[in-house]
């Protein structure tokens, strides 16, 4: 059976309170949630392989050419079709990062070589990065920008400088851009503008962006027409369902709840970092809407006896038990965090206290 | 852009009656709707990656271990994992039937070897196959029971045969039993009996059953456990949506609904192969939820034009620009086409007439 090792495993712990996965606090928006139902009349046809009215509205939205455009049933199923239609005989991915690149990867038999991100630079992409892909010269780099789970984000020096070498080494750069959504300046931030340069994919997902992961959707945007068809030969035609196709729709409208996300993660992901430092936790410096930090060992167990979940970091390659992941969640529930955190320093003498 | 070859262009041309996919014609049932749109409140959250309630729910309805079961994202995102898993080095397939094997097996590397069926046996699937099969070795074979786009049976007698020569062989049998639930007795036909046996992977889908192909759901049944999991390697853990796991716990709850399916599939295919015959046009002896049949090239063009899509079945190999499909609608649909056909014979002239 399948371990739900990634977080978000409400389904054998169905009463917590859920940090670990990396949502949009606000919830989904209602007006995604009625697309969704009222699809549901249509349900007897095949979804529209070719996703019209959705990349139609992507594209403006992204402003890129709809032919630069593919979707997919969430983004993780873009990283199979990418990995199964590159077919990289090497690729490099740096440790840590979100797992399913390497899973993809290794279905698709290639060699992986991993850069390990410094702890003494406290995880931090640096030019060693560029140095290994010179090095190794993989045929394909995914990157995570910002990182999961660390959600910090690679500086445009060092980005510089990985484009340049992969450009050099004709290495196919595929950037997650997932999580820039809840970063300020995002857009700023974004590969995209580089997309004509070099051979570059950029993966996005409606599912954190608009909280619903439950249906998924995801996107790619990739200037070389010729791996989009690959990946297409390599998929179902038909994976994107019609209440995904309906709810992206719909989702594309939210312009005041993008602010207001913003605002909200802002602002609870710097309580809920005081609130960790406050524990003595070392807290790494995400600016994404969810939380990386150094804590003993145990903790996820100690609070999910407390009604609450947080993701384990002890599965990613580079890092051990003592890393955790939390998400940035609505006040209510970050100070249930707190209250737990607090009720654990006071029971285990000192454990999970500041240690200074 | 992707063609949408398969039929069901719904989205290219909003306003006919669509014959061209092979739904069940009484519709999606309410229960199964309604499950979906109740289950949007939650998809905030990440799918069951185990989708345990379903599997549960499966295994009692098919009679076989949970541990045998696996869910995908509609049949064909199983078809994709399979080929992509076992990677076979050739693979046979008879011509003609649904496109999506060789799809599949192209993209993941597999030499394919066809079977054509024979015309002068009317494409009925003969002992020839077993002998191709027994010739050609390959690592795996699929086939569709009843086919796509023929709705023939496959004989017990050359069923008995391929069996045996792919055990011989040690050849992966993937039988296709997606259209098995619209045939009177299809339960005794279905291959489950021989999963302990031999290397066998079966396909079902609750698409065309419960008329929601817009949603997504498919399953398979395999006794080989390593099987199942090396296809899980090659799938993202989150394929399956929120709401296509409420909509099939729903759908297995339907007896009645399938009653009701087999007896108006069987009357309304019987009224249209009158019909059919009626024009002259050469029906085949399908048992399934659609009619398969030859007629004058341009008879897909013409009926569009009045508003009916059917599906040509140019793009199948083996077959050419006369062959057509046309799914069993309700009655009041029928007559439509009927009332069309019946035009185009007054029209042009005897083309479209019976030519006996």
């Amino acid at each position: 059976m399948t371990e739900q090792v990634h977080g978000g495993d409400v389904y054998r712990h169905p009463d917590v309170i859920d940090f670990s996965s990396n949502m949009n606090p606000l919830g989904t928006p209602e007006s995604v949630m009625r697309a969704a139902q009222e699809s549901m009349c249509r349900i007897a046809n095949y979804p529209d392989v070719r996703c019209e009215r959705l990349i139609r509205a992507l594209g403006d939205a992204e402003q890129v050419p709809q032919e630069w455009l593919i979707c997919g049933n969430g983004a993780a199923e873009l990283i199979f079709a990418l990995a199964f239609a590159l077919r990289p005989k090497k690729a490099l991915l740096p440790a840590p990062t979100f797992a399913e690149y390497e899973q993809a990867l290794r279905a698709a038999g290639s060699e992986i070589c991993f850069y390990e991100l410094s702890h003494e630079n406290n995880l931090q992409a640096d030019v060693g990065l560029a140095e290994a892909i010179r090095r190794e010269k993989p045929e394909m780099v995914f990157l995570c920008n910002p990182n999961n789970p660390t959600g910090l984000l690679i500086s445009q020096a060092v980005m510089e400088e990985v484009r340049s070498v992969c450009r050099q080494e004709r290495s196919f750069l595929v950037m997650d851009e997932c999580f820039l959504d809840f970063v300020e300046g995002g857009e700023q931030l974004s590969q995209k503008k580089h997309l004509a340069d070099q051979k570059l994919f950029i993966l996005r997902a409606f599912t954190k962006r608009y909280a619903m992961a439950g249906l998924r959707l995801g996107y790619g945007i990739c200037a070389d027409e010729s791996v989009l068809e690959r990946m297409r030969a390599a998929m179902q035609p038909w994976s994107v369902s019609i209440p995904a196709q309906a709810a992206g729709e719909a989702a594309l409208q939210e312009k005041e709840y993008i602010q207001r996300s913003m605002q909200i993660v802002r602002t609870e992901r710097e309580f809920l970092r005081s609130v960790l430092e406050e524990c003595g936790f070392k807290v790494y410096n995400s600016v994404a809407n969810y939380l990386f930090f150094r804590a003993p060992a145990g903790l996820r167990e100690a609070l999910l006896k407390r009604g609450i979940m947080i993701r384990s970091c002890a599965n990613y390659r580079n890092l051990g038990e003592e890393y955790y992941r939390i998400a940035v969640r609505k006040h209510e529930d970050n100070i249930k965090l707190q209250a737990a955190l607090g009720a654990l320093a006071g029971k285990e003498e000192g454990k999970w206290q500041k240690q200074s």
